[in-house]
């Protein structure tokens, strides 16, 4: 089984980044024996706009779109800017829009028999609006989406510090983490026994 | 296996609802002859407002509440207004908020191992945003929502008729409501076959 | 110049509802010497579902839609639950529906030339999401909102005590308020000093 | 007095697109004898991800954000994918939250005293989602958001052709558009008689 993890912070690489440290948490736990995990960054793949799988030169998107029909576990994380998903979650979900006319051998959605989950991190406020949206535009390319697959780490109202730099809200994070990777280990495994069928 | 519809119409029986209507064929093609399948229109059972399971004296939400536990599958069906889940689908948000700290004999959240989907009606606009809401809320319980379990009847921008007035956009409500059913019935047997286990 | 403050807790009076307090800090500030303010919890006034503005028998709804034509501020507040905008809140948007199609003697629509905000309250997260849910609803039947005018009032992620029993936030809930009760104060009486007309 | 039209599409110039139509017809009915209304394809400009107003070499929001304090009326324009405010309008938000803590001369927030309004387009649905979304972003930073100022222009449920195609909702369109210049219109005169003051 395949997992696959989409970073979509604002900051690239090597810049640290509080979606980069929980993406992390979550990927590890995900990467049990017979669970192959791969993280990209998607900020440093830079993906042209656009409702496209491949969008010609220079875009590489395909380079994460590849990865897609592989992984039967797919993890976006996400920072929120100001209360939303960040643009390049909002780009990833565009280019993945595509997704919803591609179908497999057996004539079934692209993405069924595929589940998905959110992780979430931000300043202040937020992070269930942007769980649902992000989790709506996944059920809506075929994704089933297990309850409480939703770590998330912020620090409360008001402008404050980034979370790295605080310890606060970290064990709960954590523990959102585990439930999180324990629901999408336990329903890709069920889906994997006994996959759903092309719908009549 | 047990399926519960939970139509969220502002209209008191008998008025004609078109989310009864759309209710109504998301329940029939549930019910195949190993799935028994009940509907309630809450607007007839008068639930106080609160986040308890039982609020006392009058409050009929335990008659709605009694149905979960035994429920694989769960249907919230609801109209936009305006643009917005109704106030009797949040009523019902708020009184399942109790869920979240409920637990079976397994010690696992009480709506763990259940899946649900989202059936939606209304005029104009917002089907796609309602669905992402409820099934939010509902993942909050424990729920797995299965890809694409939303079939959605409405007519398009500006003010117009009801859509029990109309041919348009039937044929389209129908054939979502069948990848709904075929959705839900094969998460609900995946998780029958292999359930989830709480979490560590 | 008038004000209409409608707190939509699900706490039915004497409750105590951290709403309701931060609902009084704003009607406080609003009611300077030329600005009447009145206050209505909704949930006391029982309201029946529907979209429209009289309801008939028993329906309370005209007791509070009788003040908006006068009120030049309209303060909605409400908890989040589980993210959203109450039920309450929401019953009363459905009915404010019916306003989309009222007009005024000069024919413009009934809320143009109201200013309208959003007061929050909740355990742990939500608030910007709310804001804009209703402030979207608000300006649909036509009132103006002006910008930040958006205290909010909770603790941050996770469950947590009630925020009546904490002092924390409540410093940043007080400046927003003020913000709040400025900017409302100030475009009502731009309004009033240059009127919109109606849309040509 | 200035206005501002920032269309979100993500089709690059010259390719024909919805959003650039509705927002013609927006811009044309603004430049009003006194009000200078400018341009811009937010596309053509790539602007890098962040949260600061200037994030250097090869960034070209700077371009967008030096004409956003003289604009007395601001308008966006977005189209929706997939029911969801773009990704190059969430990037503009994400771009002008940095303008959360600016400034003017009296000591008051950029935005303040400026109006802002949304202008939508789709195949399908969720236009008053993502005017609630990107309204509330621009409330956010200050902006007062007149009622009903919010053309959209979306052919109904299901996949379809692309608006350009269709003469279907054109009239609704312009008739929305009417609505939202004039109400632009007079809630930024009635602010630049009776200019709101920093918050005390």
């Amino acid at each position: 089984m395949k997992a696959l993890v989409i970073n979509c912070t604002l900051k690239k690489s090597p810049e640290p980044s509080a979606t980069e440290a929980l993406a992390s948490v979550v990927a590890a736990r995900l990467s049990e024996p017979d669970v192959r995990t791969e993280s990209v960054r998607a900020v440093d793949l830079p993906s042209a706009p656009g409702v496209v799988t491949d969008a010609g030169d220079g875009d590489a998107w395909p380079r994460v779109h590849e990865r897609l029909p592989d992984s039967e576990i797919l993890v976006v994380a996400s920072p929120t800017w100001p209360g939303r998903p960040s643009s390049v979650a909002q780009r990833g979900l565009e280019r993945m829009d595509a997704m919803m006319s591609e179908t497999d051998d057996e004539d079934r959605p692209a993405a069924c028999n595929r589940v998905a989950g959110v992780a979430l991190t931000g300043n202040e406020d937020g992070a269930h609006h942007v769980i649902s949206e992000i989790s709506g535009a996944l059920a809506d390319i075929g994704c089933t989406i297990p309850g409480r697959a939703w770590p998330y780490w912020h620090l409360g109202p008001g402008p404050g510090p980034d979370c790295l730099e605080e310890q606060k809200g970290r064990d709960r994070a954590h523990s959102t983490g585990r439930a999180m990777t324990d629901n999408l280990h336990g329903v890709a495994r069920a889906l994997a026994d006994r996959p759903l069928k092309a719908s009549s």
